[in-house]
């Protein structure tokens, strides 16, 4: 029987003729089924485990796709598309043609905002909502939002427009304390304060609960009771900041009470103005393993064993560790040097770093504007910050790192993890804008490790440079074996030297292993190949124009996007040089890439040794063709 | 004796000495000053009108350059400029070599911050007060900032960090509401409560004054002082948001009170602790002309008439206007046209279209980010966003762009007023990265217009697509005399055709003009040059690669960086198309190019027809010399 209810949901409108029992078995049955197909395919499950009667509510109060139902860092709407017709989908969720893990407006006409970085959704529905009041549709829009989004300042910037708009549109904070991990600064504070409202006796056990066993960063919850309390400082009694905005607030609504919440929603829906409703929720609600989970590795782990809950993973030593190892042993050296995450500790590998010098590392929250400019004054103030993102996050700090950083020449470490094609997460994930977009950043020096011992290597170069901006770039993954050079040349390794100088294979970090592969094949059919790995690739090393012009062609390999990439930076250095050395360029296309596995993503795009050897073969032939007839 | 002040006052140290009546004294003295030295050379008025007393009570109370003030918005910073030694250069202020209009390490080791974006002043003010903390060293930091850069996310980034980090730091708001314009948005309305703060009777004259000629968008001021007295809404008393937060608040204190706003500072110094003094000012006060200055055009005036305060530009059609009234003209022809400014409703032109559709423009504030992703919004609602900013501004939104409109293949157009190099404003209002960083963006189309046809044409030709985003960039001041194509080539404007083809030169928009002249001076060497203007730059015009290979060299010109830019973009089109000519391209420099005129930073950086058409002719000798050699 357990089964039977999920199975008969189709679309949001099946929601809406269950009882309030059968809607509790139907929460149950959508946990089960969650924790047992994620548990196989690996994806995002405690912020999913964490929003089931939200989501159930949502679709009973509103009339999905003519109402708007926005999902705020789209790795929380599991639950959504469960009950829009797309079960049959998580078999092979996040696999290359398979389901997604975030909206996808080709899966569904519910779904509508495909971008998965945080804090985007406020300003989307502001754009939504005027949309609808312009063109005098009778339409509502709702965005759920989790607590750490809120650190991020699009959400400020929405929240202020969403005010002063004054048109329909529901906010459903959904807040646990620790969107990604225990959710940090005043906000938290605040928000605890708000938990705390003490009209809300009720919601209070849950919360009482909730943050008995989870550290909250700054002030802890209680310690705010216990100010409030006691009195009322300053003479004022805590409200809510939200309305000191302008903004209708509900709440603390027990998120976990599909009641009270579809109450909540049902009054929020019959306001004609902006309004919150603020849910408390645990991320991870009803399993076990991700309810105790202080590391928050259930928030997107891999395959695990569904009864106990251990990671199935083959332990295997990543980039990240490599980084996070040799970042400590940096810092055992240099007092200097500090570390700066935005709300990605565990997943960069600065928790290492805060463990030992709590004092040296600083959790700034989804704020990667903050964490550029805050690392900028750290360095007038004469530290050497090391900021470690995602490279697909550090887009949202383009103008920081050009103008506060590199303009004013500070020492600032930028260390990119999940650099290049990453996968499962899909195009707003992949780190592949990262070379074109900061190599045009006067001063910014950007290196690309191979392998463990460049990457330790080269963490140690940037952070030795003190008149100017650096990143390290490495991707996803387990690194891969050391590649030693056959020797170096300047600042350039060489990886192979061959006699006959046919091309020289400029192959940029963790496609050097690629490179050596491809030249393997291109010997085969009598060619000679000089490989090299520049280590740094802008400014480009002055060696490769050298080498360059010792060469019948060139040829660069990288992983990010060709549009201004390492092989334009080449072509280009060789321009100014007047080397005339036919060059060609072997990088990501332009486009938003599906999801799917590292190796199914490079293969589908060309980018393996078989491929891209035949297309040199090709060139080179179709040129010397050329010239025979030239001549 | 009015003069004799002022010349007395060499650095900060001796403003301690003065009395009260000499500091009022010497307040109306820089006032004087500035208004005179401004009406000649142009540059920011109103601001530095508003801040003389806060200036001036700062640097009595902090001793600079040991404890750090940091000036939010650059701008603001004369009058810091005028007690830190550098009366002198205010008689070049802003030009080539002379007094810059921002702070400048350079001049003076007072000045830290040279960044002049909005909002960034909390961020560098959090890192550096950690880096004292850390370091142990007794040191204060204190930021200024206006009402108007509150608007933007970086802010409440900040200061949700500061909260946290419980550190010595000072935030002065000087709120003149309406920093660039009449601040927009909720916080607007919330400043204005606090204002009203009934324990500041004194204050309030001052604001009602303030308020009373100065209208706030959304709830004016007295609406809002009506709605707290008449009933405490929601049973609760308005309270600054700010202690919701957990940062301290002192004020509101009329900021051109001297003693009252030193008062309130040392307080704040005696803080161990984040504390925000809450500084009520009026923009341009003192200088009837700016006060009175409804537009806003004494924010940042040129040359003006220093007794009637007339402007005495000459006045003629600008890029802006060109824009404005085109976009107004479709605006009436189609109905889902919409607009956006980020608090720059006049300097955008989006005011002329607000004026007539005040329901179809919005004013976001300074929030790039949030401007590009409700206008994804705004489409994904069946609307066609004109989002119009600065170039410089927008890469303040390049995630946004690229994730929430393009990924979404949204109709988005963003304008680019001041693209290119612009001048007095220096470094960080250069436009010169567009191109380059919008250029990797899947599916966003690029038009460069070369005159005011084209401007209006091309702006059509945007409006009009329908499947992606597209951004139209022109650069800052008088447009050039229109320039007629001889012969349209698909998209691709021919401008000139001669019968020998010895050069394709390919001239982006505002080059044109340039490109000509370069032209000009190869054909009086005897070689033949076809000139075109792609019009639009990404993707690259199919037809580009067509014409290049009927040619033996190509030339790029763009007002751009080249990393990355239009010449990369053709070198790579034409390398995929096995098209092997010789190509050259010319563009801006990567750097930091410091401020002049427009003509003087381009003879500087070899941008002129002189410059170019003797490295062409080199370039082509010394190639043809090379030819000969092999053969």
């Amino acid at each position: 029987m357990s089964e039977a209810l999920l199975a008969s949901i189709t679309c949001p409108g099946d929601l809406k003729r269950l009882t309030t029992e059968q809607l509790t078995q139907l929460a149950a049955e959508i946990r089960d089924f969650l924790v047992a197909k994620v548990s196989r395919t690996g994806g995002h499950l405690g912020p999913n485990l964490g929003v089931v009667e939200t989501t159930l509510a949502l679709h009973r109060v509103f009339e999905s796709p003519r109402d708007r139902v926005l999902f705020d860092t789209g790795h929380q709407a599991y639950v959504h598309k469960i009950v829009t017709g797309r079960q049959d989908g998580f078999d092979r969720l996040r696999q290359r043609g398979g389901l997604s893990g975030y909206p996808s407006r080709a899966e569904s006409e519910h779904d509508l905002i495909e971008n998965s970085h945080a804090s985007t959704a406020l300003s989307y529905a502001d754009g939504i909502s005027k949309a609808f009041a312009l063109r005098g549709e009778d339409r509502h829009t709702v965005a759920v939002v989790g607590d750490g989004a809120l650190t991020g300042g699009m959400c400020w910037e929405a929240l202020n427009n969403i005010a002063a708009a004054k048109n329909r549109l529901v906010i459903v904070v959904n807040d646990n304390g620790r969107s990604y991990a225990p959710t940090i600064g005043g906000l938290a504070d605040h928000l605890s304060t708000l938990r705390l409202n003490p009209g809300y006796e009720r919601v209070l056990d849950l919360v009482k609960n909730a943050l008995g066993s989870t550290p909250v960063v700054g002030k802890p919850a209680f310690e705010v009771l216990h100010a409030v309390k006691k009195g009322i400082k300053d003479a004022v009694s805590p409200q809510p900041m939200f309305e000191d905005l302008g903004i209708k607030y509900i709440g603390p609504i027990d998120g976990h009470d599909i009641v009270a919440m579809e109450s909540a929603l049902r009054r929020a829906k019959g306001y004609n103005a902006p309004v919150i409703v603020h849910a408390v929720t645990r991320k991870g609600f009803g399993y076990r393993p991700a309810e105790q989970d202080e590391a928050d590795r259930f928030h997107g782990p891999g395959s695990f064993d569904a009864e106990t809950g251990k990671l199935l993973a083959a332990p295997s030593l990543k980039w990240t560790h490599v980084f996070a190892d040799e970042l400590v042993k940096i810092a055992d050296e240099r007092i200097d040097v500090v570390g700066i995450t935005a709300a990605m500790a565990e997943p960069t590998g600065i928790a290492q770093l805060a463990a030992k010098y709590p004092d040296r590392a600083y959790d700034v929250g989804i704020a990667e504007q903050h964490a550029a400019t805050s690392a900028a004054g750290l360095a007038m103030g004469g530290l050497h910050p090391v900021v470690a993102v995602y490279a697909t996050f550090l887009n949202r700090a383009f103008d920081q790192v050009l103008l506060d950083v590199a303009m004013h020449e500070l020492p600032v470490t930028f260390v990119l993890d999940r650099a290049g094609i990453t996968g499962p997460d899909g195009p707003s994930h992949y780190g592949i804008w990262d070379m074109s977009v900061f190599g045009v950043v006067p001063g910014l020096r950007i290196a690309a490790p191979r392998d463990a011992a460049t990457l330790r290597e080269e963490l140690r170069e940037a952070v030795a440079i003190d008149d100017g901006p650096t990143i390290v770039r490495f991707p996803t993954g387990s690194v891969a074996a050391d590649t030693p050079a056959v020797r170096r040349l300047g600042q350039v390794d060489v990886l192979r030297d061959d006699d006959r100088k046919d091309v020289l294979l400029v192959a940029v970090g963790s496609f050097a292993g690629l490179g050596l592969e491809v030249a393997e094949r291109l010997a085969g059919q009598g060619y000679g190949v000089t490989v090299v790995d520049p280590r740094w690739v802008r400014p480009v090393p002055i060696e490769l124009i050298g080498l360059a012009g010792q060469h019948r062609r060139v040829v660069t390999l990288e992983d990010g996007v060709r549009a201004g990439g390492v092989g334009d930076a080449v072509a280009s250095a060789l321009r100014d040089a007047a080397v005339e050395v036919p060059l060609r360029d072997f990088g990501v296309p332009v486009g938003f890439h599906p999801h799917g596995s590292r190796s199914e993503i490079l293969a589908s795009l060309g980018l393996t040794a078989q491929d891209i050897a035949r297309d040199i073969t090709e060139w080179v032939s179709r040129m010397d063709d050329a010239s025979i007839e030239v001549a």
